[in-house]
Parts: structure tokens; C-alpha cells; sequence
């Protein structure tokens, strides 16, 4: 009946931990989830009020030039502080105001792969003040900021003086949904984000589309989600839909990463436009069925490039997922006009060539429009000329750091998917699995090592959708959430964490997230269903 | 990524399927969850609208005498009819009316082991008829009558005309629900409750207390909730909340069986009773750790007798659940006092003999009660007087219909639970497991085979509470359910099901159950989480 795998709890990192967390106390800095990098904690605590606790602005932020996503933040938070309050910010008398300050004034951008979320927290008597570089490192704060405070048994809220400095171990912390398999209604994808920002996650991996259905309204081609979609009108996210949830994940300081997984993953394109799929040929002449996007023809990569232009203008970030797996080459091999080509090109017998060649194009394409592209893995794999290429997505299972070492010496950058595929479900008590991850324990050169940008938990769509997404995500995410965020030594052990973690979760059903339990036991505030 | 297992789906089962359900149409006949026994279907069929539909009485039900069971049903089904209506029975002009008539007037009781659930449905021009011979049965008439009607795309509703005659295969269709591991909020209860009477199941197992906490307020004993639950306020059921399930539950035709496991898995009985439970002792003194209830004890027989009289009254049903299971023998083997009773009443040293003496002075007490007691396997297993014993349930993996022919052949009646442990998560498609089960593939006679009373599904609390409860049950718990219900012979193919199983699946949906998806795919209205 025990729940939780053997962790490695040496007394020495034992003691390291407790250097570092001064005066333990899981009403406290131990019960922040991701574990801070440096926490120094007192047990002088202060009382909070609600009627007289208020956020505020420190330098290059006066009342003329405040942030909005900040002003945001502020009224977010202040509910999740104190449930059932409203933050008015009309207090006349602050007794304890959270000062925040930023280095960089860049609240009207958005959050990317370089943007810093370092952040300095202090409590002291009657204030608190929040230091970081950019916005999103004091979203991170605000996020920390809200961990640490606790209710007594009297409901009288409280906070603990405490000095915190963090920062991400890892710049790339991602979660994959997939609405391709099943439709996510828009307002499951964003209890997602906000579940995301209360794990410090900073990226939404969106794939988009699959075989199944093309859920993407483009404006150019209407027809892919006309067609492809489950459901023409119910079952696509139209660009209104996309345009809320790129806002809502930047006001929480996510990314939103859009995949257009091809030549493979895209039967469901085909509906939508004709000759972009390959016809497969069975004796000579055309079956009726359709292999992967047909990479022989110029009109193919004129639709590719129509169709990443509008993505690369609607998708802010910098980065586009290209996908690039799991290609059938036996409908190419079917088909002559494929293997005429083939012939031409002297790619012989070798279909990985042609693919190489597709892909190479689609990567181009993705250059010219100023946007650096991410593969899965496949692409590395198969491929001779891998010079093309920036970022790497490592997803098969087996010895997977491996690939990242692999991926990591030939100068690529590796985003490392394989040990979190949360959708295959298994008992709840296997978040230690997850747990139990180290993406750098590989032999290589600490430049080698730098190359390992991040990792990403994938929720792929099989037998996942609205009414199972959170119970499956929650709280196993958080715990390659503390792998990518957290110092590693601090947080090696599964025994340590596992209270904290039932704590965390705890955190997460007062925040309206279906978090399912990791074991037997109760939290202060259940989850009421619906 | 096929995700359903080989059934066997011969040619001649196919065919006799095919006799049994004329016209076949995935909108009508096919779409009834568990599948009844005789369909008689045309492709005639009739609208239906919100309108001038009402629901009507016949026989012995005059408007003096009506029935409050089915009143309410009335109100539920006609918002499951047509969603978004409400039922006001103000009808002018009826243009289509069902018409119930029951052969017996037991509106004011409670269902029972023996209560019949037979109806027979028929659906023709501008009107239905229901007849059962109790309300019970009328109740699962009106179920399946809710499912035959489908709409179309225009959203106009229609019915086929239809010829149904049911009964279910088993008297018991059990799901247990254990709120010790984790409370239960009343409201996820009473959810399950209802998706249960969509199914078709007629027994909601209460497993009340166990080890981790006693949420049960009793009256006469406060303090095993007071000091046992998990916390004594928010993490209780009252009598009132009791109540509530019990009302709710007859409502739908569902008897709610309470179980009250002794003499292990009582830990949280401990903190409210002093002097229950066995004293552990290390190397002659008591470790200050508590074993099973003591049995050696007059003040045992006493406290239980009173509990027991209070559950008795409390809970309506004939049967209690005695519980009987895993029972560890090692405190009582160390307590010097339990040792010299095993002496004084010759059990040498087989402690499974003091069990027996335990169990059956439980039974007894049961028995005064005029209550029916079912035991977990253990009790029938370790035990040689069984004559004593009335209802075993039978839960351990392995070759389970082993021990179901060894309890019948006994004379005994048999609860079947070991194929429907749904709380270990799984792929989703493992709900062919449980669909291919058949509690009665073994050699045995008739009247052997008749001792098996049913089924049962169980979701252990380890691992759920209300975050998780209704994705993990549904509708993995239906395939079970159709198992239960419906004839084998005609339901003995997963590929068949699997269409029927996901459409049933977008029911539960519709309906507000949080059901998780079987496969890749969409519904019309899929889950809006919240």
C-alpha cells in the first residue's frame, strides 16, 4: 500500500536542504511548489488583512505608466490570497503592501525563450517587496508570493518573514495539449494556463491539428477546418479563440508554441485541400486513400508557406513546432510519381531522403519568416544534413538521454519530452517517475549541457479530453514541474516532496484545479463537483 | 492504436443479434445502454416535441393516487428528453404521452433484492405505454425510453417505433463508492447516483468507514466521527446527509447497502471507542499500537450490537455489509490476553478460528436485526462453519469463478467484484476487460448458477476522491453494467459494443456526467469543464 517509490534521501543532501531551509515549516517556504533555489526563512510571521493588504509599484512604474499584465496579476491573485475577496485597490490605509519592482519596464511584449524569470523576494515587518528583471520573473514572484502565505485555525491569515531568490533551472518548461484526437473546449485550455502558472510552466505546446481533425480556422484556407474539423462550427477554434488564449497565457507569462505537425499527422488536412496529401496506389492504379503531404509538388510548399506566414503573424512567439514524425513512407513507396521523383532527386530507395528534402523546405520557409523551428526527434534521427535544424524534440521512450546527448553534440538544441508522457495513466503514485528525472544526467561538456533548453509534459489526446485532462495532469505535471524549475540536489528526494507535493495539491483544489490525490488522506478544502 | 481488444463476434451471433433488433439504427434501439432483452424495431417513427408531450398514469394510479417516485422520474426525464424544458405537466393537448401503468401500487417502499425491474415499452403512433410490474421497473422503462429518442439535425426530436421487453439478467448491479481513503463530498454521491440509474446499476455499496477515517455521524456513537473522520465538521456524513443519499438513491431505484468492515480495517474506529480494538504488544508490553477489534471482549459484542442497531434502523435495505476482509492476525498473536482466550476456547493456535467466532457472533446480532449479511471472500475462505453465512462477495484476482463455484456449491450466494476493480487506472479501452466478463462460465447446475445473485464495481478511495471519481468510473463502470443487464449471447462482442458503448458515452455527457472518452473522436456536446 505504500504510494511512493524509494527516493535517494542521503543524510548529506538532508542537511543541505535544511541549510537551506532555515526553520522548516510546511505552512511555509517548504510548501512553495517548485521548491525557490534560495530560501531564507524566519519564524516571525505577520498577520495579513484583506481590508488593508495592497499591491504596489516601485520605480520606472509610476501611477502614469503601470503595467497591465501586472494590474492583472494584482487582481488575481489577491483572490487566490484571500477566496472570497474581490481586490478593489481602492485600500486608503495599507497596513502590508507587496512593493514590486522591475529592471525592465516590458509589459506590452511577450514572454520568450530568453526572457528572464529571475526574481527577489523579501517579507519583513508590515511589507514585502518583489524585485525581478522582467514582468514575468515577478509573475513567478507573485506566484511564490502566494504559496507563502497560510490561514490559521482561526482563518486569520499569515506570512512568515522570509528572503527568497529564484530563478528557473531550465528556460523551457512546457505542456503539451492536443486538440487534434479530441476537441478541448477554449475554456478547458485555459484552466490549463492558469494551473500552468501556479507550477511556474511557461510554455503551452498547442498541437493544433492530427490526423483526426484540423480544429485551426485559418483565414486563408477555411476549407481545412470547414472540413477538417470534427464539427465545422462547434469543434474548431476560430481566430478569435486563438487570439484569448495567446492573451491569457501572457498575462500569466506563457508562451504559446503552435505545432503544425507535417508530412506525417495530417489525414485530416486533406479534406480541406485537395492535392496536398499523397494518393496512395494499390496494382497500378489509385486506392481512394491518402498518405503524407505530397512533397513532389511546388503547389504543396506554396500552401505550406501560405499557411506558416499566417501562423508565424497570428502565433507571436518566435518559435514554431514543425512536428516531423512518425512519416509512413509505404504510401510514397506506392505511388510512381513519388518514385519518379525519387529517381530524379538519386534518392534511390531511401524515402528518409525525401523526407529530409520536405522538411529542409518546410524549415526554410519557417527561417524566412524570422521564426525558429522545433522537430521531434525523428528528424534528427533519419536525417544526414542536420545543419538545418535548431531545436529538437526528444519523445521515444528507451534510453532517451542518449538521443539528448546525441542531439546536444551535434550543436542542436534538445527540449526533453520522453520521460513525461502523462497520458498514459497509470496509478497516481507514479508522479515519483516523473519525479525521478534528471535531463543533464548525461555525460558531456557543460556547453554540451546548456544546449538542453528544457523539458515538456505531453498530454496527447487518445483518451484524454475535457472531462479527464486535469485529473490526468494534476498534480503529476508539478512534479516535472519542481525537476524543471528546482535545484536539482534540493529536490532529489521523492520522500521529502511527497508532503509537499499533498500540500501543493491541496494549493490546487482551493484554486478550483481537479487535481486528483496522490494518496489516501483529506484536504482542508475538497473539491466540490460539479 | 487499436483500442479495442478481439471480442468474438461469430457470424451467428451476429445474425441472431440482427433477428432480435429489426431496422437496425445506431439513433435508436442500438443506443440503449445495457441493451435490452428484446427489441422489436421499425423504421417507422414519430416526432416529438416539448410541447405537447407529457407523461400520463394508467391502472390503479389515478390523480388521487399518484406516485411520487414517478412524478419526480417525470420531471427528470423530460429535462433529459429535451434539454434546456422543464417539466410542468400543464399540458392542454397532449400530442404524445406515455402512459405508465404497474401492476403493483409500492410507491411508498424501498427497491429490494427482490424487486422486480421488468417492463415491457411500446412505442406507436402519438403515444408509449410503459408497464412494469413495480415502480422500480417503470423506472428503467423510462431510462431506456429516454435514450430511444434521438434528433435530428435540425434538432427536431424523434422516436422509432419500438418494441421492447426487458428484465435484467442479475438482481444485483452494485457499484461501490469508499469514503474513508477519501471523503466524498454528498454532491459527488449523489452524481454517481445518477449516472448509475443511467446504467442501470441498482446498488450503491457504501463503504463507509475503514482505516484512514470515520465519516459516518452516528447518533449514538458521535465520538468515532468526532474524533475518526478526517476532520469532525467538513468531513462527515450527518444523519441528515444519510438520509439525503438514501432518498435520492430510492428515487432512481437504487438500494443503498452500507458496509461497516470489521474486524480489520478499523483503525479510525479506535479514536472514538476506547477498548475496541486489540492493544499490539512488543516484547511484553503494548507498543501503544492497535490491532484488529478485540474479540475476546463482551464490551466488543455490546458496542457492536448498538452500532449495528443503529445502522439497521438507519439504513432502509434488508442486507448489511459486514465486511470480513484481510484481517491481520499478527497483534492479535502478540497480545498475551488474546492468546489465552485462543487457549480457554481450544483454537490452539489458528487465529482465523477467533476470527470465525468474531464474524459469526456478528452475523448473529445481524441476524436479530432481521438484516441479510454479505461478507467479503475472506470470511467463506478461512472459515469451516459456514453455514452461517448468507451472501459472500467474492473480490480476489486470480481465478476468481474458482471460488464463485466453490461459495455456490456451498449453497451460498455470490456478489461478483474481482473483474470490476476499476479504481486501477488503465487505458481507457481496457474497458473491454470488463465488458468480457461472464460471472457464470462455470460448470455448475441451474440452481447452482441462480446463487449468483450479481456484480459489483468497485472504486477503492487509495487513489480517488471527487477530482477523479466520475472519469474513472464512467463509462468504464456501463460496460459492467451491460454485462449485468443485459443477455450475454447478445452482447458478447466488443467491436459491436465499442460504437454503442461511445455513443452511450455522449449521453452521459449530455447529461452532465463527466465521463472520460473510450477512443479518439468527438461528441455533439462535449463536457464544458467548468
Amino acid at each position: 500500500m505504500c504510494s511512493v517509490n524509494p527516493g535517494h534521501c542521503t543524510l548529506i543532501k538532508y542537511i543541505f536542504l535544511l541549510l537551506i531551509i532555515i526553520h522548516l515549516d510546511l505552512n511555509t517556504a517548504e510548501s512553495v511548489w517548485p521548491l525557490p533555489q534560495i530560501v531564507i526563512l524566519s519564524s516571525e510571521r505577520y498577520q495579513l488583512k484583506p481590508q488593508s493588504f495592497s499591491f504596489g509599484y516601485r520605480r520606472y512604474l509610476d501611477t502614469k505608466h503601470s503595467c497591465s499584465v501586472l494590474d492583472a496579476a494584482f487582481k488575481r491573485y489577491f483572490s487566490i490570497l484571500f477566496p472570497g475577496y474581490t481586490y478593489a485597490n481602492l485600500i486608503t490605509f495599507s497596513v502590508f503592501t507587496l512593493t514590486i519592482s522591475l529592471d525592465r519596464h516590458d509589459c506590452e511584449g511577450y514572454p520568450n525563450q530568453d526572457s528572464s524569470e529571475r526574481y527577489k523576494l523579501n517579507v519583513f515587518a508590515g511589507q514585502a517587496s518583489l524585485n525581478a528583471e522582467t514582468v514575468w520573473g515577478s509573475l513567478r514572484g507573485l506566484e511564490t508570493f502566494s504559496q507563502l502565505v497560510y490561514q490559521d485555525d482561526f482563518g486569520s491569515y499569515y506570512i512568515n518573514k522570509t528572503e527568497i531568490e529564484d530563478y528557473p533551472q531550465f528556460n523551457y518548461r512546457g505542456i503539451l495539449l492536443d486538440t487534434s484526437r479530441h476537441y478541448l473546449p477554449v475554456q478547458a485550455i485555459l484552466k490549463t494556463l492558469d494551473a500552468m502558472a501556479y507550477s511556474k510552466f511557461n510554455v503551452f505546446h498547442w498541437h493544433l491539428v492530427d490526423d483526426p481533425s484540423f480544429p485551426y480556422q485559418s483565414h486563408k484556407f477555411p476549407d481545412l477546418s470547414n472540413k477538417g474539423a470534427f464539427h465545422p462550427v462547434t469543434h474548431i477554434y476560430t481566430q478569435s479563440d486563438v487570439r484569448r488564449v495567446i492573451s491569457y497565457a501572457r498575462m500569466r507569462g506563457i508562451r504559446v508554441l503552435p505545432e503544425f505537425d507535417s508530412p506525417g499527422h495530417t489525414k485530416s488536412w486533406g479534406k480541406g485541400q485537395s492535392e496536398l496529401l499523397t494518393p496512395c496506389y494499390r496494382g497500378g492504379t489509385p486506392s481512394g486513400t491518402f498518405g503524407p503531404v505530397n512533397p513532389t509538388l511546388p503547389s504543396t510548399y506554396q500552401f505550406m508557406a501560405s499557411l506558416l506566414k499566417e501562423v508565424a503573424s497570428v502565433f507571436p512567439d518566435p518559435y514554431i513546432h514543425l512536428g516531423g514524425d512518425e512519416v509512413d513512407f509505404s504510401c510514397w513507396r506506392s505511388n510512381p510519381y513519388i518514385r519518379a521523383f525519387m529517381h530524379k532527386m538519386g534518392f534511390g530507395l531511401d524515402f528518409s531522403k525525401l523526407e529530409a528534402f520536405y522538411i529542409e523546405k518546410i524549415v526554410n520557409i519557417t527561417s524566412v519568416l524570422r521564426k525558429t523551428s522545433i522537430v521531434w526527434q525523428d528528424v534528427f534521427d533519419y536525417h544526414e544534413r542536420r545543419k538545418f535544424l535548431s531545436v529538437v524534440e526528444v519523445w521515444k521512450q528507451g534510453c532517451y538521454l542518449c538521443e539528448v546527448r546525441r542531439v546536444v553534440k551535434a550543436g542542436l538544441r534538445v527540449i526533453l519530452a520522453s520521460p513525461w508522457y502523462l497520458d498514459q495513466p497509470g496509478p497516481t503514485h507514479n508522479w515519483a517517475r516523473y519525479y525521478n528525472v534528471w535531463p543533464l544526467a548525461f555525460k558531456g561538456t557543460e556547453k554540451q549541457k546548456s544546449l538542453v533548453i528544457g523539458g515538456e509534459v505531453c498530454l496527447w489526446g487518445e483518451y484524454i479530453d475535457a472531462t479527464n485532462l486535469s485529473p490526468r495532469l494534476w498534480p503529476r505535471a508539478s512534479a516535472a514541474a519542481e525537476r524543471l524549475w528546482s535545484n536539482e540536489r534540493q529536490t532529489s528526494c521523492v520522500e521529502r516532496a511527497f508532503p509537499r507535493l499533498q500540500e501543493f495539491r491541496c494549493k490546487l483544489l482551493r484554486r478550483g484545479i481537479q487535481a486528483e490525490p496522490l494518496y489516501v488522506g483529506h484536504c482542508k478544502h475538497e473539491y466540490q463537483s460539479v
